[in-house]
């Protein structure tokens, strides 16, 4: 995007804040549903700021703009903000302002600031109230929605029809699903319960859409009390068989855009929803005589422990996800040292592979596909102007995914395409190590994900070195690539890691301008033995596809990483060796065998 | 204890609370300021109960008596409950209901609870009220002092005369000290401080006394505001030598029993003190005029980060405990054999070698001597009843500390006298792997001890075995053996590690009538190298005495955790060698000697 256009759109925003005597305003990058990927309709951050990142937030003052992102999009955001007057805030650092903070610094009490509170949590315009108004007497104006005005070529509100998601793959009906949340909601005292995550309620009612690329679901809210579930979706998104279906299993449908309405006339004692799931719009129109409970959605939770039915899809899907890599990875090969690929072109060649599988459903993210010092872009995207051509040398970084529709998959691989430096070595063996150690952890029954990152973090920590993402995130069943409740994190989560849950394990290391590694596998919690006060867990690696073992510096391995290791590529070995033609299995004999 | 005393104490109790409509009374273990270790005037629910250990809370309604209790004190409880009417609740245990859950049990709406105000924190209180009311609309007064009428040969109230700690173990003086707190008041915005806990009086005040034993504290509250700081003591607790220390550091005595009338009168705007660490009776008598703020007193955290030469101090202190405890391990090991050593004589012996060293001034608590299944008893204290003889064979836990004038200690060996079990041996390893890894672990400043203590751990997860204690606590400076903020435990804690703090390093095992193992050193966190996005900080060590080597398995050992070993035990010979007799060091050498 040309830095003079954004410019300008920042100079009319600026203009129409005058004309509102707003002194600044805040642009999230979600949508109503808090969504962490949306739809092309509500890219509004992507639009006034040309970043294109999946996660920031821009502030515009009269005099200032500035974009905060995390250390995932440090880079990027550099480079697509350099030439605009947006200033990078990067989040995180001790150096840097909360958004709060940078507003109170900048502007007079009972300055006002315009956000549109329908794209933003409940808890977060509630605590951005509370910091503005006692740190400096500001405040916020919720209804302030500038693109309504702004963004004349805004794309078209996402109209993907509903469809039914199987029972077969799901292992669970709506009516099963609704009985016992309705049954969580009685033990909790809860009359109504608001649902406003998009994979929230297509878990809940088994039904599946395309209105977000990767993520298949649709556009809605659900409210269930103990007699009803009211389904809000645009009548044009439901078909006569959907309609048939909800009917049957007593769910209403009412029209998205009455959702407000319906709230201001709810007559329930309480209501349940997460405020941090649930944009301030729906909280404002919550009829005052309804008490209001802000917390975790017991569905969340439901969702995240699998069911048997959903185990048995993911480790089917796991396999043909495997089979697929391994005819890339042997293509891949074959063609590097042809010097005629490209980052763009081998994400093409992955997707062909992937489509040949059955219930292959499309890509459950972007692929990040990044050689040598574009892997140090934590979130890289390859352009057509970024994209570089692959040489036997260096390290490819590729983290890519697929729907299908017994389950949904998310794998990195750091692949030595030929030489590798001493330091490059090094790294990928910290990081090997780490991924390793969490892997083959056991822990008892009650513990957190903050409790295990160290294991994964440790071999870095020990030389200096660390990444600032997560190491562990839940994944959806044939749903969102990225799920809680649960995560495996430097910060505190009260969730506790439960038998058939599901998490990604995948620390990393980035140095920008050189090199960037991180090895993820999906790990499934199981039982291990009854031991001392009570249970014990460990996890299952469900990802099937060899790790590169060019970069493993041997020496730097214990006996027992090098035993897991081994034994990981047996199991590869064994579980995708079935499916393949001979020479697929010699290649895969090769890439499994026992560390020299 | 005599059972029947005991049951005929409850019984006076039932009477009591009859008399006054209560239906349930609770008797916590603490005193006013919410000690940890209390003067025996305030042992009331040992008193009650004849459960002698540091942590239990006692619950007698008209029908029952339960006793909640930690893991440290399972075995002890029951065996000491045996024949008294007190039913005994193991905490943390799923099965196991919390006191508010068992009150809802057996008691009906409208019912009253009686407690003493004076010996539960504000939090505890306004918790249990909360949900007394909420689950059951059961009410609390907090007014009721069971003791004042039942406890007839009650010990006398704590009367130790206060002294003034020299500036040149403290490092900072009083007026300093003062001046710190009053900046770090000035920015929260607090008018007023109130200081409850007794280690943190005697920080700021460069004092210290005799009130509670082990523990070098003098029972007093202490109020600073920006123009006066008021210490609440009994007058006859203040020598002419004091009163005029304090005078000229412009603080002013006032009785300890105004505090409340003190409180009633404050014009201050806003007053902190820390819930958790101030009595409900405190909270109670503010004037409502005020506003009460709830959280950390930032002296908590001061206090905790070891000035220059508080670290000097320490490594003084523990040079001299490292040759106490060298000379008690070469005299042990001569007269195990004997067959005539028990539990208690050898603590006898073990003060004796300790008492020999300058600035000793005592223990910093009671030892922990558990020869074989004694040591199960995670903090077992032998009575003559229970006292056994050391034979050549098996483990003795030995956990013991000092108060020296220049510093605290607080250190746990396990020695093997002789022959063990494999069992025993493996223990012991995985223990000891637990132990190093924790003592290895380098981290990125901002580090939080919950994310740490997973190390100490996983040796013993991994085959189904855990403790139910945390892994680090901090430890005062001549002052209480346990101290926070910063913990290193299963549970989250928000307190960052920074360089110099001190914490413990304690994994164990406990297995019940047959060994418990447990290996302690004191680590100091401190700078290790500025790396990828800031500064990694480590721990040094501080604690100077060999390791048994007797009950290691080398083979469950790595390379790396048997390079620590070696130079740790390298680190004790070169530091305490030059104070030992020329047969001492020959010991010494042996027991430091590489692993073979």
């Amino acid at each position: 995007m040309a830095e003079h256009i954004i410019n300008q759109r920042i100079t009319n925003l600026r203009r129409l804040l005058r004309k509102l005597n707003l002194a600044a305003c805040i642009i999230p990058s979600t949508d109503p549903h808090l969504s962490e990927y949306v739809s092309p309709y509500w890219e509004a951050r992507k639009w006034i700021s040309g970043f294109t990142g999946s996660a920031g937030t821009i502030v515009v003052t009269l005099n200032e703009a500035g974009l905060w992102t995390d250390s995932r999009y440090f880079l990027q955001a550099s480079e697509q903000l350099s030439g605009s007057e947006i200033k990078l805030y990067k989040e995180m650092l001790p150096e840097t302002p909360s958004i709060t903070d940078f507003l109170c610094s900048v502007l007079k009490a009972s300055d006002m600031v315009g956000i549109n509170g329908e794209v933003f949590s409940t808890n977060q315009v509630l605590e951005m109230q509370k910091t503005l108004i006692e740190k400096k007497g500001i405040k916020l104006n919720s209804d302030f929605d500038a693109m309504k005005e702004l963004w004349k070529d805004r794309p078209l509100f996402p109209k993907s029809k509903a469809y039914i998601y199987n029972e077969k793959y799901a292992g669970i009906n709506i009516k099963a699903k609704i009985e016992v949340i309705r049954k969580e909601m009685q033990e909790q005292k809860i009359e109504a319960l608001f649902l406003s995550s998009l994979d929230e309620i297509a878990w809940v009612l088994n039904l599946r859409g395309n209105d977000v690329k990767c993520n298949p679901v649709v556009i809605s809210y659900l409210l269930i009390t103990q007699d009803k579930s009211v389904y809000f979706i645009y009548e044009d998104k439901v078909s006569k068989e959907v309609r048939s279906y909800l009917e049957k299993s007593a769910v209403c449908i009412e029209d998205y855009n009455s959702v407000a309405v319906h709230l201001m006339q709810l007559e329930t004692a309480n209501i349940l929803f997460d405020p941090n799931k649930t944009n301030y719009h729906i909280f404002s129109a919550i009829n005052p005589k309804c008490q209001i409970k802000l917390g975790n959605s017991p569905v969340n939770l439901l969702k995240a422990v699998r069911n048997e039915t959903e185990i048995n899809g993911i480790r089917n899907a796991m396999t043909r996800d495997g089979i697929a890599l391994t005819k890339f990875l042997i293509w891949l090969e074959a063609n590097v040292p042809l010097k005629s690929e490209t980052e763009i072109s081998i994400d093409k060649k992955l997707h062909e592979f992937r489509a040949q599988q059955v219930l292959y459903m499309g890509e459950s993210f972007d692929t990040i596909a990044g050689y040598k010092e574009h892997a140090a872009i934590v979130h890289y995207s390859a352009t057509t102007e970024s994209d570089v051509t692959l040489h036997p040398e260096g390290f490819l970084l590729l983290d890519s995914g697929a729907q299908y529709l017994d389950g949904t998959t998310d794998i990195t691989r750091t692949i030595a395409l030929g030489k590798l430096t001493q330091e490059e070595k090094i790294d990928y063996t910290l990081v090997l190590k780490g991924h390793i150690n969490l892997a083959m952890a056991k822990f008892p029954a009650g513990t957190r994900g903050v409790q295990l990152d160290v294991l994964a973090r440790m071999p870095l920590w020990q030389r200096g070195m660390n990444y600032l993402h997560g190491t562990g995130h839940g994944v959806g069943h044939f749903l969102n690539v990225h799920e809680g409740p649960q995560s495996i994190r430097m910060n505190e989560n009260p969730i506790v890691l439960q038998p058939g849950m599901l998490t990604s394990n995948e620390p990393g290391i980035y140095k920008s301008g050189s090199h960037g590694i991180r090895i993820e596998n999906l790990l499934l919690v199981c039982k291990d033995q009854i031991g001392m006060f009570g249970e014990y867990l460990k996890f299952e690696t469900v990802t099937l596809c060899p790790i590169c073992k060019e970069g493993i510096i041997k020496e730097l391995l214990s006996n027992e990483e090098i035993t897991w290791l081994n034994e990981y590529h047996q199991t590869v070995y064994q579980k995708l060796s079935p499916h393949l033609s001979d020479e697929e299995k010699k290649w895969l004999k090769d890439k499994t065998e026992k560390l020299a």
